[in-house]
Order: structure tokens, then sequence, then C-alpha cells
């Protein structure tokens, strides 16, 4: 089947924007999406960053957040600027790490999302995914525990590690068949590249 | 009469994309573009860059030439990829402060951008920005002599400072009504926030 690998950071912004959208759109030209939480921390580093770009930059950093308001009023997103940002995404991108392919993972991926920007919660607190978790009439208990684990926490190191081989820089980033597309704005180019493949 | 402000440096590859799509798609929408030159040099200088972000981050290099690729096909443009990166931009920028409401500087943008970006052609050389002047039925020495006189010299200086009083990070940066819109993506957005506004 024709496949797309959606990779974010529950803490980037623009990869909220892509989360809400990517589903309906996907599915619409056929295309599956594999979902593929990482680290954009280490990433940062390794460019010499200690911060996200949007705080290290101040100007950049206020023209994204009007930037955001902007294309959310476009899309009908809601959006509450977070009193923290960026927030820590480690918690639920192991979940997610360690149940890529569990049906749940969409709806849990948009709570997430929406629970940073739309409703200003502190994703990295364990209750707030509890909670997140067992809206989803998920065993949220089990599921934190397991992600918590050496093999868990091992699983997202790794899944970074990939996203540094494949030359990734930033989020959200759409990898078709090994081309790169980076950023909301190539959300749909990118679902047009993979719709264009043969089966 | 609706107005837009198109900042851009000719050094930079997606102005290069901006300048080839403005002119057209601004008249259909009945706004009037005013072509603004700066120097990203300082601008980047301001934000501890001493070359371009394209340069010092390799990842963000690759993608962007590969992401350049793939729009020019789309848009139908050529690209050939400079052997130097980035060209410097001072000489034509300073010509079109000394005259930025003459009919012919559209075609010189346009003319410089694809020197640059479509022929490698070193549109830092006088002799080179000469011929696309004589090109166009324009006196190259007059214009050139005048851009670089103290008087011209300082024309692109105020507008680059002007640059930083806007908040301007990047290129191509457009400006509606004190709105900021960031990037050729955003092209389309900003006409239509231009067009929106009551004459």
């Amino acid at each position: 089947m024709k496949h797309i690998d959606f990779w974010f950071d529950f803490a980037s912004t623009y990869s909220y924007l892509a989360a809400l959208r990517i589903a309906p759109l996907a599915a619409a030209r056929g295309v599956k999406v594999a979902w593929r939480p990482f680290l954009l921390g280490p990433v940062f580093t390794a460019m010499g960053w200690n911060d996200s770009p949007f705080n290290i930059y101040p100007s950049k950093g206020r023209y994204m957040w009007r930037d955001m308001e902007r294309l959310c009023t476009q899309y009908g997103f809601p959006l509450k600027k977070p009193s923290k940002f960026p927030r820590n995404g480690l918690r639920p991108a192991r979940i997610i790490c360690a149940h890529p392919d569990a049906m749940w993972i969409p709806d849990f991926v948009r709570a997430v999302f929406a629970a940073g920007f739309a409703e200003d919660q502190d994703i990295g607190e364990r209750e707030v995914v509890a909670g997140l978790l067992r809206e989803l009439g998920l065993d949220a208990e089990a599921l934190i525990a397991a992600a918590e684990s050496t093999a868990g926490k091992d699983l997202l190191r790794r899944q970074t590690d990939e996203a540094f081989k494949l030359d990734i820089f930033g989020a959200p980033t759409f990898i078709v068949d090994g081309e790169m597309f980076w950023g909301n704005d190539r959300l749909e180019q990118a679902l047009a590249w993979a719709a264009g493949i043969g089966d």
C-alpha cells in the first residue's frame, strides 16, 4: 500500500497542525500513515541549539506564533499559546513507540497535541498523559509503566537515532520512499508524491 | 490602492521563486507591489550566523536544494545550483534602492534572479550587472556609478535598517499593512490579505 512516514515531536507547533490534518487527507489519497514520534532536542543539540530556535531567535518566535494564529483560524483549529514552550513530549512519544500499529495511535496523537496546544496542559506530566489514555478507554497505568521500562525507553532512543540517519533536522517531516518533505506546508505535496507511486 | 511590500535578497533561493511569481499574482488581485531589496547578511550576523543557515546547517542545506528542485519543476522555472552560494547581491540591490518606482524594476529584479539561479552567473560582478541593465536598454554605467556613490550606498543601508525595525529575520518576507508573511510559501496568503483590505 502507498505509505508516508510522519515524523513529529509533541512539542512542535507545526507538528500539531500536521497531526490534526494528516489522517483524512491521507485516507482520501489511499495512503497509509506511519506515526513516527521522535525527540527534536538531540537533533537541535547537534545543530548547536540548547533550546527551540523559536526561543533562541526571538523575531522568528514572534512570527511563528502569529503564523500559527492565522493558520489555526484558516483550518478552524483551536490554539492556546502554551504558558511554557517547548513542553516535554518524551512520555507520550515513548508510549507510541511501544505500540506503533495500535488502532488507537491516531486518536492518542491528536489528543496529546490538543492538550498541549489547545488547552495549555503540561503533556510532560504523568497524570495528564494518563488522563488522555483513560479517556480513550485504555489501561493508562500499564501503558505508562511499559513505556518507562528500559526496553520502552530504548525504542524512542532508537527512533530518534533513525531520524538522525534520515538527515531529519526539524518537525514535522514527511518521508515518502526516501524523499523528504519538511513542514506542515509540505503535507499535501508529500501525500501527492506518495499517491503517485505505483503499488 | 491595495499594496504589498516584497522584501528580498538577491542571494536568497526562495526569494527567486517569489520574485518570478509575484507580479502576475498581485496584478490578478489588484495589488501593487513595492520591491524592497535588503541585505540578509547583517540580519544573519545579528542572529549569530556568519554565513547562510543553509551552509551552517548542512542537513537544512541539502533539503533546501532538493526542495528548490521540486518547486522549480512544479512552477516550470529553470534552476542551476550556483557554483558559489550565497552570491553577493549588494550591487543590484543598491541600483533598485535608487530607483524604487522605475518601470523597469520588475524586469531587472527577475533578470538578476535568473542570472543567479538559472544561469549560475556571479551577480556580484560589475560586468554581469551592467550586461543585464544594457539588455533592458538602460544606461548601465550611469546607474552603476550612482548606486556606488555615497548617497547610493546609504539608501540600501537605510532599507536594511528598516528591515531590522520591521523584525524581518529572513527572505522573502511580505508585509501587508503591518502584517508579516515569511517565505515563498506564504505569497498567496499575503496577497489574499492585501486584497481583503478596503481601499
